[in-house]
């Protein structure tokens, strides 16, 4: 029976980091550029700065094009990169792959080739494996691989792993494009530095980078980041044909000027991976709450009873993950606290009492 | 001789009105919205409430779906409608032909069938004549006439030609698609009232609207409206297709909240329209400056003498429109002042003089 | 070591039914249709009997159209019944998915579901699992089911396979689409008679055929079977979209008069299959043969020992199947001999001696 | 009144070139190639004769890919060219704008840039002005000039005229692309021989060309022709995902090795050249007929009376070219005799008496 005596819910609940609302310094940010008039579609004085900041972060090679979200960055990234009977390498729990309802096949026009893994993350074996389709004249021709970071499954890859997975891609005539939805939480697991932001994209041989802005903090920011400028030549274009071109775009530069300076976005993120740290050491001796691994970043995917899932998210709520295993998601936020996480732990401890 | 003696420019110029910022009730929404967590991608209560303001607008048979910018909402708009080997009917200088980078062509897979007009504004009798492509297998099939609302240049439909419009479209078997990025200005220009706005629309017949808040001082806040909510059954998935699903949509929808409250968005383009009444008055005497027409909304479209052009968009920017016939566009935003277009109107005598 | 004194080939391999020329029948109508002039694109006399003879096999509500090849066919069908952000669910071995170079996700643009399966056959618990999807916005929504008879694995659904398959789709909303490139070998493969095709097909609820002319004996041609002319109405339009609509039309239609004509396409499908089945008993008895199963259409998968695979196909084409696990694809045409069967069974066993 | 007593219609009619049957020695072709087994999917020998035959004819560099139909010819042209947010630049008359039911749009993903002619043909003036649209993030961008030879409306480009275009073309970073339907006919037109056809293809800076086969005899069989090996390069994958490759290609080759042997496809398409010139020799005089000009290929455009249209065109079946203006198509064909002529024109000068 679940108890009706439970604990007060935490203010924060765990189904999401996009729940979560916008840094309080990217909403001053967006009200300070709301100043007289500005000249539309990037050219604006905010767009120029925030361009320089990415500059700064990868290089002056680099290229960053704002968009609003993920979708649009990642079909943005993919759509100037892969020509027609081309495809896509990813995992088959890729967000491009399961959450974007066609968009890539769509509006890219590719197919995605997914492949297995445990952890969300592909290994180089397996996209070497795919070069035997090279060639074959009735198959799509391997032209991009698509990794997270970090990925849909928690988990992160080293920058070893993602050179090697460069390594292989480029020699295999490959692009490499990582989806980076959560790239803050990533690089606050690597070190939480530039320069571990670096050792994983521009310096592990990324092509092109999904740079995530709304989960960590701000109202709609992402940005397309091409680490060699040859090819974004052609990607202003493909940003408006994939609907992804703000006019007003001082306002979406603004927000990531709040969160690129003085490294906000990352030190967000290392608040949200550490709420998940937080809450895995207090659920996990929990009986009933079964985890195969800690968070690498900002989320725990644990089993539990099916019969107190229900009503346990009812109290506070998050998703089902698999339904069939009765594992669920739980998911912190750059805005996360203790609070909320001593809450929902109590919570939890107390309903399966 | 350009003379080097020119008045002050005017704070705000005429370039777009997409280079105006937000309205401060728009913003002071955002930043009232942003309080702790709420679901995401539209289940939040600012996202109910605005569907419920606009079925007020249109009737409890509508139904609105929340995007960032007009030319997703038009997308989203058309995808939903159309189908393999069909096409839309639109003139030469609508938007989605000229101005989106080939995104319905692209997103929606379908021909845009472009008619010549004079003044932006489709007739019945050009609609009619399409009918002979009907069921002729090597053409696409008519599926969906696309008006503009007011019209890429400058004009606006009376509530009888859009309803005569969808009386034709409607025996010819399509949908009509009004795209009202600028429905505010042409609702100010017909009465500026709610039962104005439901005349050209839903009275009229329209099928789906893409509703423009942004030109009309919002950040990035358009609508895609089903006047028919039949038609709106697939159109989440569409909007997610297209890549116009909204994480924390509840920001988009504070947009909205602000904006249809107290009619605020018909008052703001109220005065846009005003104010290019009052530029034509100001300049229509000044020898040569030479109009076709008076503005029906907020831009004029002069023609000046050659090479004044160059060095007047240089003291206070505007736009070319046709450069061979040295034709220009000037554009009233929603924050244009009287002092504005006294300025602006000073330079311009002063230029040519 | 590989005999170098292998016996003579046999003078009709075992690489594909593509391989196989056309019957003499279907190359004496293409000569007898070439006569003087006739109308284009399918308003000849050919196709008109043609069509007939296709609501004879599939009753008078169905409705057929001529195409070239496979591809076409599939193509063809899936997009008229599919709209955007709709996916297709299919095995992950289908043709659809893996040998059609990404033609589906382009010219349909939907993505493919793909389900895994031990035998290329899918069962209705797979697709019913698809449900959850159904209503989420992050997700195609499922639109189609595809299958194919007979499989690429070489394996036939039943009559009540299928039927239970379609009340499976059907009473999830989705339309139920039938693969025929070899619907003329499951058609043997399951009584050889017209009552036999009907019994898995419009008697068991499927909605459109990919009709498979070419691998049984046609030069190219392939038809889309609508078996609820409703479907039809639009895909006139989409054939000529997806470049499939012939221009003497009367030549395709030719050669289905002549397969169609008393059967001849069942005959040769059901020497196809007996030839496979001669071949299983010839082989299936030699060391170093493997096969999971006995063949139900016209081909076999045989694991072989490694190092004889590549001599083996110098001496007598044929083609891997898996690389990693040593397996080939052994394939019977309609021209196949119980000769060739014997030479080559003969070839392999003094390979492996 | 239109007479009953009209004489015998001609045994062939001039409604189409498509009316068209095949030449026997297509035929023959095709039935000698019936033999045995032979690779699939262009590995025969047939094929390879063929690509050895089209490198003579357009040098060492070229490479030919087989395919079905003109749609299929220029759907892979255009779709191995052009990227996404490109456009395709070509005449309101071409036919991949008007009779391609949107193939283009839909498979290559791009729209098209229609521009009027007066006579189906392009001037290197026009091509100049879309530069405004390069670099204009909103739009398109030119990626490719599709011209074709013979027009859709009977015209012809000389050598020198295509070279002009050629070389626009190249200094804008544009291919050209050339849609030979009719391309022998314009061959024919422009002399004859082989260095005619290379006068106004390779020499003249031509990229790719649609190369057809269909119209001057073939049962079905065009080619894409890149001039530029280097373009050909993913071509092979781009005409599998166009449902263009033929699995059982012998029989397309055959088909083009019977034509382009002893260069009959050049002469059947000039007998079908000057039937059209006896026609315009035939009617001209008659009153009630009115041309805008003689024939350059083998259409001719004429003006009726519109009471005589539909009672002659069911005497002799022929098309409506623009209703409104009473203008209708006669168009000859490979196999058209002066006897067919005179009697046609008999019945013409009978019913207009």
């Amino acid at each position: 029976m679940f108890p009706s005596d439970m604990p007060l819910a935490p203010d924060r609940g765990f189904a999401s980091d996009n729940f979560a609302g916008a840094h309080p310094a990217v909403v001053d940010a967006v009200v300070a550029a709301n100043v007289g008039h500005a000249p539309a579609y990037g050219a604006d004085e905010w767009t120029g700065r925030v361009e320089a900041i990415f500059r700064e972060l990868f290089g002056p090679r680099s290229q960053a094009l704002l968009v609003w979200n993920g979708t649009g960055a990642n079909v943005t990234a993919l759509a100037s990169l892969v020509r027609p009977a081309e495809c896509v390498v990813c995992t088959e729990s890729a967000h491009i792959a399961v959450d974007e309802a066609g968009a890539p096949e769509r509006i890219v026009g590719a197919k995605l080739l997914t492949l297995p893994t445990p952890d969300g993350k592909l290994v180089p074996e397996q996209i070497a494996e795919v070069a035997h389709l090279q060639g074959n004249q009735h198959h799509v021709q391997p032209a991009v691989v698509s990794i997270t970071q970090g990925t849909e499954l928690g988990t992160v890859y080293s920058a070893q792993e993602v050179a090697a997975i460069a390594d292989t891609a480029h020699r295999m005539g490959m692009y490499l494009h990582l989806d980076g939805a959560r790239l803050a939480n990533a690089t606050a697991a690597l070190g939480g530095t530039r320069a571990a932001l670096r050792s994983f994209t521009v310096d592990a041989g990324v092509d092109v980078i999904s740079f995530g802005g709304t989960k960590v903090g701000a109202l709609a920011a992402e940005a397309v980041v091409y680490l060699n400028q040859d090819l974004a030549e052609r990607a202003r274009f493909v940003r408006k044909m994939t609907t992804q071109l703000p006019s007003k775009m001082r306002f979406v530069a603004a927000q990531f000027e709040a969160l690129l300076g003085d490294d906000l976005w990352i030190r967000l993120a290392a608040n949200a991976n550490q709420m998940a740290a937080q809450l895995y050491t207090a659920v996990s001796d929990i009986p009933g709450v079964r985890l195969d691994r800690g968070p690498q970043i900002n989320s725990l995917y644990p089993y539990l009873p099916a019969e107190v899932i229900e009503p346990l998210s009812r109290w506070s709520f998050f998703w089902n993950w698999d339904v069939a295993q009765h594992q669920v998601r739980w998911m912190t936020a750059w805005d996360t606290t203790p609070d909320d996480v001593a809450r929902f732990a109590a919570g939890v401890r107390h309903a399966l009492a």
